[in-house]
């Protein structure tokens, strides 16, 4: 098993980071790491394993030489490189958004739809990262009552719009502090003390490319192709981990007492009383609390999920998948 | 007009402050403005239109001598002294949450239900913040479709804890940034750079006072008892304003170019594309905007509205009712 050459592809961003943080402490059996970056960062060296790597530029030319590649690096770059790499036998992870609706393209979070790796063309899609804190938490009551309607608000942290979005809190809020504001650079106004309600553009029908997201992704997920789904995405001063006020309603009536349990007995996700931003960073788990039911609607109930959006709603969901595909070979 | 005599209670925290400061900005028609506030307080000086207001203990006999008393000191302060106040004489608008269910007090947001005060018997009370942002942004919407059903997550921010929260934000906040970590005290878990999605304390049924309040309280504002509503309410690392993403049911069939029209035409609240606490600080309308409509349900729309809570939210708003109470003598 220990056989696996990796590719790291975006591996001087957070996500990238992360991932050759999670091959180390889960002890993924690589044989070799290499990363990959910009022209910009080429050269450079990143610390592994007591070693350092050097970052190489990626070309078509590489993936022939690795097993499995792991794609954070936007979706130019996976459009560039994802599809010639898995038709050259190299296991794709792709974190980008670039193939997620493809149907030849498995989108999965392990704990919900391993399932759908099954006959996959070597090319395997991580879903949006508040979508996959949301599914977490969602998946085992759709289970349970049968899913037809969700209303997602969230509460998004810094980080997800990388190093530049979190410098950008961090450095704003001193400044604020100290009575000097500059203008916002990474997001659509300035957050630190602040919530932004727009992620990415506002595209003709109002909504954003991060909110469709919320219910394209979701019915894919979980095999709901008539899922409706309204949400809205905010941006909040948090450092990490994204957070979802999360109503639903089901084919089935909901019994709370089977609601909570399915909940606790779920993999991937912890029962938390006061579930935050900052208890769910650094851990694999997404927490799930405030579970209510609904009044006036037996078929309906209410929670908040909170997950880390670089860990799980990212680096680890993709390495989960990778061992997934090492595991079937 | 002008022979008002108006007693602030609850004069030294932030919604007495701002009632003193919109009684003159407004030209409230006050001959007489007296402060008071508990023991702890007893003698201090307030500012007050270039002079000093002393800080007077509220006994039941004082009411008998003023014709306006706003009540911002908390439920047991309204409970002791406000029923005897409007016995006495003097009109009453409370701000807590004492007697706002009560049937024979008015719940009044103005520019939605100024009519309710028809009959007052000098007692008047003044919504929930949240309650009140959310509504401005409702209630025209409800006029032209009927509304029946509401999910709202809401992102508050620390100064609806008054000044005490407001501290333990900046205070933990500056103390983040420098490695110091105090342990929350307002606050169910650490405000600075995290949200939390608890504010008051949990009952029974899972929710909390906050989220029941806007529920029974928009009832009573727009007259509809069976209107059904599910409330995440969630702490969020702001100084001031309070935030909802609000996702609405309707009766009728939403035309949306109409719903734009009727935001755009009503009173107290302003369009904003991307509406911010901080662009909604110190303002008195309640900014609305990412308006949307929801895909599969044609009469339902989403929106985001944010106001500030200490002056919309609370003491203009207690303003506005007596204003409207002067008036009609």
């Amino acid at each position: 098993m220990s056989d696996i050459r990796v590719g790291v592809i975006g591996a001087t961003g957070a996500v990238g980071r992360e991932m050759l943080s999670l091959i180390q402490e889960r002890r993924f059996p690589a044989r070799e790491v290499r990363v990959f970056a910009s022209e910009r960062s080429a050269g450079m060296t990143i610390p592994f394993a007591g070693g350092d790597l050097i970052v190489e530029v990626p070309s078509e030319e590489v993936f022939g030489d690795l097993d499995l590649a792991l794609f954070s690096a936007g979706g130019r770059v996976s459009r560039a490189f994802a599809r010639a790499a898995s038709r050259a036998g190299c296991m794709v992870v792709d974190n980008s958004s670039a193939f997620r609706m493809e149907d030849d393209v498995p989108l999965v979070v392990p704990e919900i739809n391993a399932a759908a790796l099954d006959g996959h063309r070597n090319l395997v899609a991580n879903p949006n990262c508040t979508t996959i804190v949301n599914a977490l938490a969602v998946a085992p009551l759709h289970d349970a009552f049968r899913l037809r309607r969700m209303v997602v608000a969230s509460y998004q942290a810094a980080s997800g719009a990388g190093a530049a979005g979190l410098a950008e809190l961090m450095g704003g809020t001193r400044g604020h502090l100290e009575g000097d504001e500059s203008p916002p650079e990474v997001f659509a106004a300035p957050l630190p003390f602040n919530v932004v309600p727009q992620i990415g553009a506002v595209g003709e029908d109002g909504g954003t490319d991060e909110e469709a997201k919320m219910g394209t992704e979701t019915r894919k997920i979980l095999g709901v192709p008539d899922l409706e789904v309204v949400c809205t995405c905010v941006r909040v001063p948090v450092a990490r981990a994204h957070g979802v006020a999360s109503t639903l309603w089901f084919e089935r009536p909901v019994d709370m007492k089977r609601a909570r349990a399915a909940l606790d007995q779920a993999p991937g996700i912890r029962w938390h009383d006061l579930p935050t931003p900052r208890a769910a960073s650094a851990r694999d788990e997404v927490l799930v609390g405030r579970l209510r039911a609904v009044p006036f609607d037996e078929r309906a109930l209410t929670l908040f999920a909170v997950g880390d959006q670089v860990r799980k709603g990212a680096a680890l969901n993709a390495l989960q998948i990778a061992e997934r595909l090492i595991a079937d070979r």
